[in-house]
Parts: C-alpha cells; sequence; structure tokens
C-alpha cells in the first residue's frame, strides 16, 4: 500500500494556493498519495482570539504574506491577483470537497475553486461560482451542491473541522503523516520524506 | 564580490537555533557570505499585541513548535533539552552579537549561545555564562563585554532593532537579501536562490 499525506487546507487559506497546486506532482514523484482534507481556520483562530485573518489583524504580517506569496506563485509559474475580499470564508466549496473528498476530480475541484479565488478573484462562496467549476471538472453541479447540503454532508464536515481542532491543526495549510503535522507549504518536502520513512518503518525495512 | 545573505536571530528563538548551525554551511556551498543580525522580537510581538511568546500564549502553536524543533533538530544532528525558561531574553549576548557582528568570531559566539540555550538550559541572560561562551570562542570576555555595554554599543544595537520592525521583520529567524525578507529557518534555500538570482542581476548577467 502505497504511503499518503492528508492535505488540509482552508479555500480562504493564501498559501494554500501554490500548494494545492504543487501536492499532487511533489507527492507522486516520491510514490506517495494525497488526501484531501477542507477545513475551516475560523475555529482556530477564534481559539487564539482572532476574529479575522491575523494577516488583516497584524498590518506587517499581512504585507509580508503577500509579498511572499507574490514571489511563491512567480516561482512556480502561477497567476496571482489578490482578492477583492479577503478571507473569503466559502463553506459551500469546504462542504463539496469533503463529502467527495475520495472522488477522483476532488483535486481538481480543489485547484478550480482555489484558481477562481486567487487568480480571479472571483467570488467562491457564491454557489453560481461553486457550480461553474464542478462543471468544468465534469461534475452535475446541481446534484453534487444538493448531495453536499444534505444533512449528514454537512455534519461529516463539522466533524472534519473538530478533528483538525483536536489533532492541533494550527494553520492551513498543513501536511499530515500519521500522527505528525507539519505546517505550512514549504514543508512539504518534509512531510514528504516523513511519510516515507514512516512506510519504511510499516514494511519493516 | 560575493553576495550576502543576513541572518536575522533573537537568542529566544526556537527555530533561530537550528537556523543559525545551518545557515553559513548553506551559504557556502552557494558562494554566498552571512552577515550576522540580532534584534529583539520583543517589540514586534508587542505591536501585535502580544507581551509573552506567542507559542506560550496560544497552547496549540506551542505545542506543534516543539515537536517540529524535535524534529528538525533530529535531521540536523542537533542536541535539544527544552529550556526550563522560555522564552530567555538574553539583551546582553544581543548587544556583543551586535557590537562584535564583523568579527571573525561572530558566528562561533551566536552558535554557542544558542547552544548554551537549547542544548544545555543554561541562563543565557546571565553574564556569567555570556563570558563563558566569549571565553570559549577565544575572546577576552571582560573586555568585550565591556565593550558591548558601552552607550555608543547600546545605541547602535537599538537602532538595529528598530531597523528590523521598521523594515518589516515579523519573526525569527528572518533572511534578509537587499529589500526582500524571507521568514522562518525553512526559507534559508529560497533566500539563498534569492541572493545569488539578485547577485546575477547586479553583475549584468
Amino acid at each position: 500500500m502505497a504511503p499518503v499525506i492528508e492535505f488540509w487546507f482552508d479555500f480562504a487559506s493564501t498559501y494554500s494556493y501554490p500548494a494545492a497546486f504543487a501536492v499532487e506532482d511533489a507527492a507522486a514523484k516520491r510514490g506517495v498519495g494525497v488526501a484531501w482534507r477542507s477545513f475551516l481556520l475560523g475555529p482556530i483562530f477564534a481559539a487564539q482570539g482572532w476574529m479575522d485573518s491575523p494577516f488583516n489583524i497584524y498590518p506587517a504580517k499581512g504585507a509580508y504574506m503577500w509579498r511572499d506569496m507574490e514571489r511563491i506563485c512567480a516561482a512556480q509559474g502561477l497567476p496571482l491577483k489578490r482578492p477583492s475580499q479577503f478571507p473569503r470564508v466559502a463553506i459551500l466549496a469546504c462542504r463539496v470537497a469533503s463529502r467527495f473528498k475520495d472522488e477522483p476530480w476532488a483535486g481538481a475541484f480543489v485547484k478550480g475553486i482555489y484558481h477562481a479565488n486567487f487568480a480571479e478573484d472571483r467570488d467562491i462562496a457564491s454557489p453560481d461560482v461553486v457550480g461553474d467549476i464542478l462543471g468544468r471538472v465534469g461534475v452535475d453541479a446541481d446534484a453534487a451542491i444538493a448531495a453536499a447540503t444534505a444533512q449528514d454532508s454537512k455534519d461529516a464536515f463539522r466533524a472534519q473541522v473538530d478533528h483538525a481542532v483536536a489533532r492541533g491543526l494550527i494553520g492551513a495549510p498543513s501536511f499530515v503523516v500519521g500522527d505528525e503535522i507539519f505546517w505550512g507549504g514549504d514543508r512539504l518536502t518534509q512531510a514528504l520524506d516523513w511519510a516515507i520513512g514512516a512506510q519504511a518503518v510499516d514494511a519493516g525495512l
């Protein structure tokens, strides 16, 4: 069985955008699978007393982050257009990503939402935009949105968010390998190293 | 003229410990010099409303950081002993590092103080410990401490801290290349890439 890293992301998270576009290729090169795990930073930030993104609350942090995003996106060849609204809390998109996390189109959907938010400045909280991205990845948008907003899907997503908090996630993106958390897109290589090492141990090598 | 990265650190900063031990070798391999720049996180954290380390204020952040430090130090082969007092604000050591930043022993002194704090749990705020580390790197401790605590040295260090704040540094360690800031030990490679790229541009290549 191939090792897997869980990729935990919030669609409002800036640094998760380039990470979402990097994770699959980097993992595939190491023989590692990716599990897509959407969550919400809101409860985690609220526990720290923050009612807004720390990048808005602390101007120096925000200025650094936007410049850093420019450099990272340029290095990855990704377009970046600073969203006119930040952060965009996109619960419907998170629920879709949670409900359909095991579908083969899950990654394409996640990347489509990130691109809409950070490259096109579209309102990813809007059902129309979510439906448009679903259509682009070849999915029946109305049926998918109906399934993602059914009570059991809402409950499952809520449980996934609670799980993130209980596990000790402190930000996004986070890579999780077994009990180990690696916070930040720049920790992808280390997470993959760990996944391969852990797998080697499991296989008794 | 070889390109240079500035390494900005606070002796209280956990992540600066493994970074201080990594920066010279990594830079030398790329033909880049290192400029040691001590500062204090206190004024930067205070501007964010924090009167203590965020790792103490937010337990989830602290738990993650200490586990992360274990992994990073293990990967670098560095000993780690969680200090019985955290953070240790070591102004005298910062002043010594600032006053003698251009001396050939500056890096060895910085690493000695970090080792004392994070591998030996010694009180690096104490003049005795600072003097001991100075002696180990072959320096007359009494003379160095007298020079570092003279008013002009205090003023110069204060100006260095003010410069860090004005420049937009938000944490430690930070690597600075020209106007570009890279925050976090895990950004060393990117900072070196930038230093070499910037140098190539300066040389008209």
